[in-house]
């Protein structure tokens, strides 16, 4: 049984994380949430990650806004792939803050990196990464592109 | 056997997309290399795309630059994890127009983006998804990490 | 009878787009909508890109917010003109993503890029790629453009 | 017989600018090009903008770099369709001003614009505009797009 | 007698513009207030500029949002210094565009430019540039001055 | 007899500023040079702004780069135009900083901002403060603008 | 008995920089708080910046917005450190004006710069300055991070 | 005896930050140099910020390029003050994401950032520091202040 964590730097992130824990139970898949902050918990970010993949952990997802270090600190604690989820939260530079401080990762430790506030996509890419090698859960993908389709056919008929 | 796809829209893409090439080698990774261009070669994009998970690819890497449109339409016709790689191209806007064509996917086609010219980082990326359910292939990239760390203490001996 | 598709990638850029429709029918020219995701229905991109141009259109305007990959595709599979409408969307950096998605086009596959949200110009601009050669549609964007300098002669009055 | 002018700011955007002409002869489209300064000669750029479509001139392509304004007043005076080319000038600010004076344009007077330094694309778009219409240049549009698959099918093949 | 002119390129510029109104009065500088749009109403800008020094006018404020063409071509035309105001219009990308466009003018043609939304300021600057040679306007600026001072001080006493 | 002080923040400025005092001497009109660090010599800063005006200076031309704090504590302690020149300096952020810093003055302390390194038409503007009530001087402007008419011209002939 | 001084450009900043007085007020530091405007009061910014450290002040702490010189000329004329608060003012453009006119100050004159509107953390810093050599400030320090560590954990448990 | 450990996440980052090194050493402030990198050492990163303030360090400096961690990471786990150095590394968009991921810090946690490749600055600040409640130390820094007043003088001259 392969099993996400969704990890978020505060509880204020929950709104927008929602999204990945949201269609993550829809395609049936074990998710775990949490609240780790890399800068006021940093010791529980290092037992997280060390930890994460000898517990049945197989993909991580992780959402900070501002100056989100969450996701890299992860990514270079953990040997399984971290997605991260840029927040814009208050006081952010228009979310630009987020968005560098997860994607530009020095070379060796890859995050990859989804859209501002784009928790749903984080979820899909996670399931992707299962689907990866899981004939099922690519099953449920392909269904999910299908369903995708269908919605703008319909909206399309509205016009 | 796993087996990861790269690709770049330009033959100009590949001094950048070589560093994925490269790692995955050095991981012992099946690698596929094909030049296939959104714009210029629109069909072959259809084609690779609707098949090549079930020509037994499991993760596909695609670099781009300036309005880069080649990971994120894979993205949308493959159920396979796409990861991105904004390339710096001359004309370039900084580099700022591929990450944000890459990044800024709408909710339900995911794209995994790395930083710009990243490409380093997406081999060892698509290495990190074969091994979120492959041990073999994860205690190959604990060992990676353990060399960056070797690398830092030497060169922290130099100082 | 020449005749614009209007379409875009979501029915939630509709109250954008509308401008350009609007424009459209006050010049008398024939108009077509629909909705033609490029990531969600790529299919259908194809063939509405592949065939407009034998179904009689003479003109696109494609509107798309995000990583708007919609203007550039159609771009690449069509001989027509196509017009990119860049919308600014929920959860867009500020649309500086739809914006640099759809000007920044490689070499060889040109969309005639507008404001962001600029539908109104889309239109008549379309009006006027076909009043490069029709000297009836012409002379309605010179009396367009008298209309223009009325309304500020009538809002210089009022001060 | 349909005709293109292309005007710049400045003789030193003619390096650019020569990629618009070149294509242009290449697709045995008619080229007239003049230096037309918006801020250095005005009336200049008045009695172009004024009489270029009763001279036989069907679309107008302008280059201007900094503070672009050469575009948007051709677009302001003239009913032709307007294609503007940002020029990344020396002292520019990596290009943003001369893409943003240009596309910005206000309801009512659009401009076409493409890709910072796409000159190549420009002159592609004004042979488009003209094969909205005329079936013979729309051919030579089809045929070049095969011309460009093809270059990266050999590319391809050189991997 | 001094004359400044307050021209905008829309009348939905007026809320921004009217502080630049409101500061010459205070200073007893004779204001003339017009609409004047680049792209709406090109004769009448040239009118405007060709003939504003001829009408006893002194200096130009010139204020306009978007891809702002209004008080660069008022430069390129009329021989008195020009004030640009970059005014944050609807749809402006944040108000780059107007800044940009109104700052970044090319090699012997300078607009004054003033903050974002600095009608206030460039009425005051108005006034100096007369000042510059007229002592009883300098003293205005001066008392200006001391009355900035005096209102800080106030608010100090408040906290 | 007019006067202008051009002042800078470092010795660096020197090769960007000496286009100010270039087409001031082109002019006829006196200009005094000196190096004035706002975050360096502060005193002098003062001492200079207090009293440029009772000196017979009539406009102040300040150049600086980073954080320019220059051009603003001078508006702020003279009475005098100050026109503001930002200077891309090394370590600049792409001259964003020196841009921002000298455009965006608050409400009652206006500084006359001119392009990035636009030291040229700081001093044109000067000029043209000084021309905005000494006929001779606007003379001088009009001539001026002429010869950049005769410049385009004569290299329109050259293509 | 150290002292920290809290200054800022205008009232309206207050909202803002309430934040590092209170935060310094739990820390049982003195805070002396005033306003002191760059470019209303500027004999007063020299007063005070020459003065505070005779006065018994250890650290300022100086908040601005839009082309914020306050922190920068204060570093210029006090041997104390300077922490600077960016404040997003209105008219701001996004932030980016303020946060660049005081970070990219120039080499010898350092302000340390926080977040945009991070005047909380401008508070903690000015109180870890003095605990670089004063252990019981240093304490409060300690003890205020595993403040911030039980309240994520206590958040952690409501999810 | 006062302590200061400047610490980078590269060796490629020491031709920077060596000149945070020599600042301090002409202060004679004792100086403590180490490779310490956030993304590829992060033990070792947990047991410098741990220990630094009990092994007799007063402040720390810390560079870092990219999506740099390092800086926030020690402020995270220090009760130093820790001053951040953004470095402009290859491959960085412009430096605005080491300059983002270092400033945008999260209320609780701060870093005193300096301007991008500011490591001088680093230095003085480090000093000033110290100079908060060591008088000696303050006093280099206003002799420091000095000197750079008599290098603009000479340079004055030399005009």
């Amino acid at each position: 049984m392969q099993k996400v964590a969704v990890i978020m730097g505060s509880k204020s992130d929950l709104p927008v994380m929602q999204d990945a824990i949201d269609i993550l139970k829809e395609f049936n898949i074990v998710v775990e949430v949490d609240i780790v902050s890399a800068h006021r918990t940093p010791e529980k970010l290092f037992d997280f990650s060390k930890n994460a993949h000898t517990r049945g952990i197989n993909v991580i997802i992780a959402g900070a806004g501002g100056a989100a270090h969450l996701p890299g600190m992860v990514a270079s604690l953990s040997p399984l792939p971290v997605i991260g989820v840029p927040v814009k939260s208050s006081n952010s530079i228009d979310g630009w803050d987020s968005v560098l401080s997860i994607l530009q990762m020095p070379g060796g430790v890859p995050v990859a990196t989804v859209a501002l506030n784009g928790a749903k996509n984080a979820g899909i890419l996670a399931a992707q990464i299962i689907g990866a090698t899981q004939p099922d859960v690519r099953e449920t993908i392909i269904r999910y592109k299908e369903s995708l389709k269908d919605k703008v056919t319909a909206s399309s008929k509205d016009l």
